[in-house]
């Protein structure tokens, strides 16, 4: 079982008054992910993530890069308990191996489509994500209620059983388009968490998820739109704001961008049509 | 000059009724970074980043990741107008070439250092960052009271002109013992936003940053340690939540970690013999 908090001793200054106190935090350990197309198996990347649902999170990452892109792409995903041991010899769960249908092409470093373009800017990096996604989002004609969306933020804080333990652990949560909770997942890093709830849709064959609505916590940034794109996902909400390039991402997908999601309001960045009164 | 911020047109949600109007957004850009060692520039990374003192960021992020220690290791840094333009054929200062001295290490990869060690853990990553810093933070006998601390993040607040317009950008700001403020620089990536504090003062022969201290908006990971360690920083204050690793770092570095800094109070995790009444 991972172990997603971790127990510190803190020191609590108050209006000059200090008390010393455990203080419980989330835990940040490294993730190695391997690949493997039958010629053994090598680093792809590394990220700092809060352990849990590890397979989704490589899975998911995956998806996001475009490197797979349907079930059958993947033939097998796994931890290496051999490979990651910590300093007392025991396994730490941080190498995750997948086995990829032989002729997936993968990218040799993250960025590269993006450089090798006429030029690197926004453009060419709507241009680089366009032609990973496989999904046309934009025809996707589902539509969702003013008053559901608003209410997703306070429905995902609620579902957050260890946001309330840390404060410190970012959420995504993919919703129906009636609000109903599908799955949730948290990690320190918000892509981290939406890649996990893209790895579990993807390992259950659910991509791309269609008529659906991911809410993330925190900010809406140019890689998140990414993935909700990737993901075939036509609606992104996030509770702070977006920035430029997620929103023209967003206009370029055909996907609905909502952002400064609190209470009874919110911004709608690109796909209005989506939401009804 | 750089463009901190776009305008979008949004369609602002509240309640039922709708209003169409245009909104002020932060810029996101990809800004890649190459070096070159006297063969040519090669890509070292791309990041997702608001423009503006670019240059610092690059020269910050080189001296994170262990790359650059001293101001000699750098010859030359500067944008490459040519390389980089939009689809309209003007240039977009996405490219920052850095000349480096002959006979600098270049890892290959971000994380090659941990993943080539024992097994994949914290400890591991920890052993990676200490071999990588050259600062002895531990032995920086400065001290900050309580009240100047817990005064800092609203410091910060009252600096961000850009946060007022757009509630998106995260801020890093270097202030003395003393609670003044020395620099303050924005960005949507807060590890981006601390890079240019460092970067700019690497330019200016600055580092090590002793008897200084750090104030970050939002929370504090494992690599926002790593930054301040790599730079001498002794303190770190956070807004928000450590995570577990950020904890353990801080401690192995003997740099003080501060969070949840709000008003009169915050948490302690780390280097508490700094703190004085």
């Amino acid at each position: 079982m991972a172990t997603t908090t971790a127990r510190r001793p803190v020191v609590r200054y108050a209006g000059g008054q200090r008390v010393r106190r455990p203080d419980t935090l989330a835990v940040e350990e490294p993730l190695e992910i391997r690949l493997d197309r039958g010629a053994g198996a090598e680093t792809f990347t590394v990220t700092m993530r809060t352990p849990g649902h590890d397979l989704e999170l490589a899975l998911g990452f995956l998806v996001s890069e475009g490197v797979a892109r349907t079930r059958g792409d993947v033939l097998a995903a796994r931890h290496c308990p051999d490979a990651a041991r910590d300093a007392d010899g025991e396994p730490t769960h941080n190498v995750v191996e997948v086995r990829l249908r032989a002729g997936i092409v993968v990218p040799a470093a993250r960025y590269r489509q993006i450089s090798s373009a006429c030029g690197i800017c926004g453009t060419a990096s709507i241009d680089a994500v366009r032609s990973a996604s496989s999904h046309a989002v934009a025809r996707d004609g589902v539509r969702v209620s003013g008053s559901t969306l608003a209410a997703l933020p306070e429905k995902l804080r609620a579902a957050q059983r260890v946001f309330d333990r840390t404060g410190g652990l970012h959420a995504a949560g993919l919703f129906t388009a009636h609000g109903e909770l599908v799955v949730l997942r948290e990690d320190v890093g918000r892509h981290n968490a939406v890649d996990k709830v893209v790895g579990w849709a993807f390992e259950r064959g659910l991509l791309p998820l269609r008529g659906h609505v991911l809410q993330v916590s925190g900010r809406a940034s140019f890689e998140l739109v990414q993935k909700a794109w990737t993901a075939g996902c036509p609606v992104l909400a996030a509770v702070s704001a977006p920035s430029s390039l997620a929103v023209d991402l967003a206009g370029e997908a055909g996907l609905t961008l909502v952002g400064f999601s609190r209470g009874e309001s919110f911004n709608i960045y690109a796909g209005v049509e989506r939401i009804t009164d």
